[in-house]
C-alpha cells in the first residue's frame, strides 16, 4: 500500500502556508512541522505584518511546535519548509535538535549552506521536494513587486 | 567633559539584564538596544521560562526594538549583549541591518564567528567590553548547575 504521508504530502501543506503569505503580500515561505505523521505546527512568513525581521516561517513554526509538545526540543519532529532556511533559522533549528528538515527550493544567496551555518549533527536534511512549485510562488511574488 | 553614555555604561545595563536571567535560573545573557543614547529595548534570555529555544535575549531585543521604533530595520541602533551572539542571533542581526553590535564575553563554542555566520556588512562590531564581569556571571550559573 502506498504511504500517503510522504514528503510530497507534507510539502504541499507547507506550500499552502506559503500561498497564505503571498496573499498577504509577504515573501511566500511556508512551514509545517510534523510528529508521528501529524502536523503539530503551521506557519508562514509574517515579517511585514509583524514589522519584525525575526518572524520567518521557520522561527514561528519552531515556537509553535515547542508549545504544542510542551518541550523546547523537537527531537522526533520533521520540518517541511518551502525555501532553504537562512542562517538565523538554521541556528534556531540547531538549538531545537529537530530530527529532520525537508526543504523545497534552494536559496543560493541567503541559504544557510552558503554561510556554512551548521544544523545539529543529528539533523537529517532532504532538499528539492517540490522545488519547482516553491520557486514559482517566489518568482510570482518578486515579479509582482517589480511590476 | 567625560561622555557618561559610553560602551561601559550601556554594557552595565545589559549585565543587569543578565543578572535578571540568572535569578530566574536561565543562562545569564542580557541585552540592551540603544538609539541616540537612549535604551529602546531591554531583554534577557528566557528559553526555559518560555520553553522556546528561540527566546534568546538578542531575538527578544530585536523584536522589542523594532516595536519601539515602528520599523523592522535597526539602522542607527546599537546592541549591547553580554555574550557573543550565536548563529541564530547573528542571522537575525544581519536581517535587522543594525549599525553596531557590542559584546562582552567571547563564546568560542557557539559564537557566530566560529561558524562564519555573517553579520550585515555595514554592522560595526566591538568585543571584550566588560568581558570579565560577563564571564563571571556565566561561570557562576554553570557552577551552580553542576553542584
Amino acid at each position: 500500500m502506498e504511504n500517503v504521508w510522504d514528503d510530497t504530502f507534507f510539502m504541499k501543506k507547507a506550500l499552502a502556508e506559503a500561498q497564505l503569505a503571498l496573499e498577504k503580500d509577504e515573501v511566500p515561505v511556508g512551514v509545517v512541522i510534523v510528529a508521528n505523521n501529524s502536523i503539530i505546527a503551521r506557519a508562514h512568513n509574517l515579517t511585514e505584518a509583524l514589522t519584525d525581521v525575526t518572524a520567518h516561517a521557520e522561527m514561528q513554526g519552531i515556537t509553535a511546535a515547542a508549545n504544542a509538545i510542551g518541550g523546547k526540543y523537537l527531537q522526533g519532529c520533521s520540518m517541511y519548509v518551502t525555501l532553504e532556511p537562512c542562517s538565523m533559522c538554521a541556528g534556531a533549528l540547531y538549538w531545537s535538535q529537530i530530527s529532520r528538515v525537508v526543504f523545497a527550493a534552494d536559496d543560493p544567496k541567503r541559504g544557510y549552506r552558503q554561510h556554512g551555518t551548521p544544523l545539529h549533527p543529528k539533523t537529517e536534511v532532504v532538499s528539492g521536494v517540490m522545488a519547482e512549485e516553491s520557486r514559482e510562488l517566489l518568482l510570482r511574488f518578486f515579479k509582482e513587486k517589480r511590476d
